[in-house]
């Protein structure tokens, strides 16, 4: 990395503008933005960010998820492409900046290299990937998943939204069925900007997350069972109470929760008591659980040592409870050189940095089953996020595009070998990514 | 009570039969009874009601609130009438016995006088209280309630159901609006006979429970407020976890209830997260507590300690917590002669009893308030009740009716005096009924 390129800066107001720009598109009354995956509005996205990568001098494909590559040639187009991107989609109440930031400050490190008039070894390219959020088509970051092989396409396209269209069919009607097979398109290495979408960074006061992994996840559907009966005719001793089952259930998850602090957490996120009623000792309660931590070993051990306590919770109140796992996604650790030229690239810009793990699941994470790749996070206010009060300042909007763009050109420059890993003021200590860092 | 009257025992087959006939009128395909207060099918038994009574020989009048008063003539017209009874109407999804064994069990005795040819001295009654359960109009035991002075009558009849029908409307379409003001029928005492509608008598093996007071009430709706975040980046230190702050509450209610053994109950009957989600954080949840003991000075204590407890989970939680007592009603001491004179008679028939506090609400409650009242209660299976499967043997339903009998009798023939106590077997010791018995 020369010096050059140290100095190498994005236009923040020129990326803030973007941001603002594109909001317009399912802009709602609350400040926020819904604009739903393969919506119309999600059409009118798509093709400004098609014409503002055409006009960039950028070549765009289209796969046949809808997912759009936007590539910027290099020196030697035999190199795979290093890329970066996120998704355009947001929630149906959501805000400006969750998916937007990622992709729109990939645009505008193009624009920074065509201003700059820098080629980079590597061809470099943005990618704007089809339904991250889930919210109209299950499941969430579908085309990523598919790029990585964990769904086919076929799949993929005959899912269906609550009013009966399948992704095929609304893909369609926004004309973004595109040529490409899906997986085909040929990556590098991926690199995701994001917002944090938790508080840490922000109640911490640093501006740059250099996100070395994203943690596993288990979700759980369950039950306890007791038996309904009378609030005020039975005893005590003589109830099988199903809410005071679930209380002890869900401080129980949330006491293995913190006996793996700090990196744990686990949630209750839904309780549903049947034919609830004020005079009425619950009988049948259905909850879900969410259990997360970035080691696979800590997951295991969490989900026995829950079992065991609800075996206990059961056996003692005389409830059955039942309890089990739906979907889970083991951790994934960053690839080593990838997270290291986007640290050398923080510390080279001067930006208070903090290792981090992604408490949510993102493309990235279905990308790195693939290709080298790692994240960069930046703060929220007061970590909300998929809500109109979504919030990130130009400052920091500018920092982490201006970290995206380093780590670009840097791997694009990197010496090809079989290794992504970069060189330059990188220390020993920070080479052992691959270990827990939180 | 002379020894003829202890011989006597009503017509068990009778009785049962009854049970089973009325049990057509409103039947559900479960095998139990849905006949919602006011509704054609109340109509309908309440006209199989008068017609039996006046086939009975007695005369049967119709106050403005519905309820119906069967009058049997005894030697001293001077005095007033010593009455059993309870309520015809059921649950959307009722059984055959709650409210029909009280009422069918005073038609039986007074069939059973007529057939031994006793005339008692003072005259006996047997009434059919309107709507006792509540389901289609507010409050539950509106009529004794009124009878008792708690409403007025032109308050009831103006409440509405759920279709806007009025109290005065339902009766009027049943022909049920009667002359008489309410509370000007004069009662001597009242004795109501009820399946348990709780689990002990059939859990011990007991045939009678003599009910000496209805324990006190309080309801409560609550919320507990934190934050809504994401499940999985929002460390658990930094959560403001609803979810978890209600499972405390429910824990210490249930831990004060405990703490007044054996007599409190504490309910969490309903408990609604605000927009659910398995990986969101809940951050406001909606509930409702329950609140019984037969001592108002304990339900004191437990309203104090719960508040206490639950200002100390919100501190410590950063979570916001109200508790508003909705409602309440103080605890019921019976009166200590009818009380008395339920033991004398399970005694003179040999029957297992203990004596018991009432769990439930019900019209001798209300009764209570202005005329010398007990209860007499018989097991049902498993404590089930309000519901299809409610079961009650013929042999229980049988003594709990010649209990009534006997102390129907016993009171219609005690010498009149100041006083309602009855003479006769019955100790010192039981003479302690106004004290706490369980």
């Amino acid at each position: 990395m020369d010096g050059t390129r140290h100095n190498l800066r994005v236009d923040g107001p020129r990326l803030w503008a973007t941001i603002q720009e594109t909001a317009a598109f399912g802009a709602t009354p609350e400040g926020g933005v819904g604009r739903l995956t393969l919506s119309a509005e999600d059409g009118t996205v798509r093709d400004w960010f098609r014409d503002a990568c055409e006009a960039a001098g950028l070549e765009v494909g289209v796969d046949e998820l809808g997912t759009q590559f936007a590539l910027r040639r290099g020196r030697d187009m035999s190199r795979p492409p290093i890329a970066c991107g996120s998704h355009l989609d947001t929630q149906p109440t959501g805000g400006r900046f969750d998916g937007v930031l990622g992709t729109l400050a990939g645009l505008e490190a193009m624009r920074t290299l065509n201003d700059a008039g820098i080629e980079t070894d590597a061809p470099v390219m943005v990618v704007n990937w089809t339904n991250e959020e889930g919210s109209r088509f299950a499941p969430a970051t579908m085309a990523s998943a598919a790029h990585a092989g964990l769904f086919t396409a076929d799949d993929i396209l005959s899912r269906r939204d609550a009013a009966g269209i399948s992704v095929g069919e609304a893909l369609d009607a926004i004309g973004y069925r595109g040529p490409e097979t899906v997986g085909t398109r040929a990556i590098g290495a991926f690199v995701e900007l994001h917002i944090e979408q938790g508080p840490i960074l922000d109640a911490e006061g640093e501006t740059i997350g250099v996100v070395d992994r994203c943690q596993g996840v288990a979700w759980y559907d369950g039950t306890v069972t007791g038996f309904e009966s009378h609030a005020g005719t039975t005893p005590m001793p003589r109830r099988r109470d199903a809410q005071c089952g679930l209380a002890e259930v869900a401080l129980a998850a949330e006491a293995i929760a913190l006996a793996h602090a700090p990196t744990a957490v686990a949630t209750m996120g839904e309780a549903v008591i049947a034919a609830p009623s004020r005079n009425v000792v619950p009988g049948r309660i259905a909850f879900t659980l969410d259990l997360r931590d970035p080691d696979q070993g800590t997951l295991d051990a969490m989900d026995a040592a829950l079992r065991e306590r609800i075996a206990e919770i059961a056996a003692r109140r005389n409830l059955a409870i039942t309890l089990d796992k739906i979907w889970s996604r083991a951790p994934v650790v960053f690839d080593a050189g990838v997270v290291a030229a986007v640290e050398a690239s923080t510390r080279g810009l001067s930006l208070s940095h903090r290792r981090m793990v992604s408490g949510a699941q993102h493309d990235a994470c279905n990308l790195a089953d693939r290709v080298p790749t790692a994240m960069i996070f930046v703060p929220c206010r007061d970590g909300i996020s998929h809500n109109p009060a979504e919030s990130a300042t130009q400052a920091d909007c500018t920092a982490g595009a201006d970290v995206l763009l380093q780590t670009l050109v840097a791997l694009a420059n990197a010496p090809q070998s079989g290794s992504t890993s970069v060189t330059g003021g990188i220390d020993a200590n920070t080479q052992s990514s691959a270990e827990p860092s939180s």
